[in-house]
């Protein structure tokens, strides 16, 4: 039902870390039409935990697609007027090249063997995939969260191939605390038993409490404290007093226990790993240097930027950091703090200043660049 | 070098849960000299990893005790003028009757099988010791984090035995979000299988590792996004570039190793469920229909509520919430957000202004008091 291709090529893939695949399958999946002139065409990059389905009933999870409030016919990302992409990023776990890949010099999963993936890797396997799908400039790149570091990396380093992009609720840099966090949960992953060292597939084994724990803690700082506090608060789960043990007492932890369980359904520990660390990893600056405005020198990608107000895992000031690069560059970003109380979950949500915002920037560069002009 | 004294008595004691116990040692230390009309006595209360060694060498880590900071000769807590008491809370694991005591049932330890511990019951053990030492009101009760859980606790159920409470860095009650971060400590202990379902000690087992995940996690809500960022950043521990590996690349990541290895040499896993779990379960207002001012009517007690700015464990608001509520009931309150950059460790650090709260509030009640008029 999904696509897949291999984007390797004859020349191979080299990843940031040096190693070198023969083969690198990126699986993807499109949503609405490609029109004549191929000029409809927009990416949308996932983050740390989501995939490709993001319309229609994810083949895993038999749940929605993780973007369903956003994308569809007549929606915010209209499949009736766009041609969408939305690939698994490579170290991912439905379908992409990642650690569960078999490692053709063992004919065993890669598991920890598997190359140290950066965001721009991810990147460069989704130029190989529009090279294939024979399109030379996507309409617009859209992502958030880790998607959202695709995105700026598709306008820094693939600036000449994208007209428009999207950042939402992300950064330039993983901050020290996003570090952090993303630490404890490759810790709680690393110390479960059924991790083997990495090569649990081989050992009939998963880490599920471990990564469980992992989601856990990642969970936590993707809601607001208030927005944890309106939807729990101390309420219990199923009785008028506390039990005196360790159940879960309270409905935030039968939440948090719940969102543990059913994630352990449908990724991979190592996968986790490895995105987080991409992420991790991730400082656009680098490159430059340290200095952010130098990433967007001459740039012609036109910019909206969006966070969410109580968004703590990517607040508003790290977009404030990048739209003042961008400004500094003197390239064009529209920005916007869309008010919310549901964190960085926002992105995910039915939040109408958020799709008004996305809604119009859409339809301002669609005219801008006259994607729907009749003639085509 | 530590004082015990077994304050079940020949009642026994009952705790909140409903267990009865006929011994319940508590373990404690004091600092300075009780004066002639026992008026100088002051409890100092501590949070989830403290114990009763505020000040001089610890036992077990041979460190300095963890309020060295504020309490000895000359110093704030001034040992020259009062008489400090520190206690191991009920649950504890430096000599308190806490889940590595031994089960008279069985003569292995409690393990899991330990009652559940209130910060009620806490305060009760505290109260049972005042009694023993033949002290019948304290001069003040001042704790942090937890140990201002207990304070409070004090003001309320124990208000004719304390003249002033220092509720510091803390709250009326835990939050949702604070609940969810013990809870996932709680799930990276419990998932680790040295943990033995609650028995390791009589498996020659630890459970190390969930301990440390824990510990991370909790030590990363302490300290402020601003305090991770300016003191680690992105800054790399050993290296000019990454490494592409899952090692501790950036130094906030081996800091947090550190912190969680650490501490696993001196702190008992069941002691982190215990007593994260007595934090989770505290509502000051849940005595009094859920309206906390009314746990305040009628109090004689003198409060002086600390904050910290960058605090966003136990945030300003959560002083608010009570200063508030102790106005409300006409009881008297002195309330200072402190600013600070360090989250919720600041109370631990050497903060001037904090220290200079402190130290004016302890002056005006001992002179309010006549503490330390000539003719005693």
């Amino acid at each position: 039902m999904g696509h897949l291709v291999d984007v390797a090529g004859e020349r191979g893939f080299v990843f940031d870390c040096g190693a070198q695949v023969k083969s690198l399958p990126v699986a993807f999946q499109t949503y609405g039409t490609l029109n004549a002139d191929k000029s409809n065409a927009i990416l949308i990059c996932h983050g740390l935990t989501g995939d490709q389905y993001v319309n229609g009933s994810h083949p895993v999870t038999g749940k929605p697609g993780w973007w369903e409030e956003m994308v569809g016919p007549g929606k915010v990302v209209d499949t009736e007027r766009y041609f969408i992409i939305a690939t698994n990023v490579v170290g991912g776990c439905m379908g992409s090249f990642g650690p569960k890949t078999p490692n053709p010099l063992t004919e065993k999963p890669f598991g920890i063997d598997f190359p140290v993936v950066t965001i721009c890797d991810m990147v460069r396997a989704q130029v190989r995939l529009i090279d294939a799908l024979g399109i030379d400039t996507l309409f617009c790149v859209i992502g958030a969260s880790m998607g959202g570091m695709q995105a700026l990396q598709w306008s820094v380093h693939h600036a000449h191939r994208v007209h428009a992009v999207i950042p939402i609720a992300t950064a330039a840099r993983h901050s020290a605390q996003n570090i952090a966090f993303h630490e404890i949960g490759r810790q709680a992953i690393m110390a479960d038993p059924n991790w083997c060292d990495g090569h649990y597939y081989e050992h009939n084994a998963f880490p599920a409490k471990g990564l469980a724990v992992a989601r856990m803690t990642a969970h936590v700082t993707y809601m607001s404290e208030m927005g944890l506090q309106e939807k729990f608060g101390r309420r219990l789960q199923n009785a008028d007093a506390v039990s005196y043990g360790f159940g879960a007492d309270f409905q935030i932890e039968s939440y948090l226990r719940h969102q543990g369980t059913s994630f352990v359904d449908r990724f991979d520990p190592n996968s986790y790993l490895y995105i987080t660390r991409a992420m991790d990893y991730f400082d656009l600056a680098a490159d430059f240097e340290g200095q952010l405005s130098k990433a967007f020198t001459d740039s012609d990608v036109r910019f909206c930027v969006i966070s969410f107000s109580s968004d703590w895992c990517f607040p508003t000031s790290e977009s404030r950091v990048l739209v003042r690069a961008i400004n500094a560059a003197g390239a064009e970003v529209s920005f916007t703090e869309v008010e919310s109380d549901r964190g960085h979950d926002a992105f995910l949500l039915d939040v109408p200043a958020f799709k008004a915002t996305l809604r119009g920037f859409l339809s301002g560069q669609a005219e801008r660049l006259q994607v729907f002009r009749e003639e085509r």
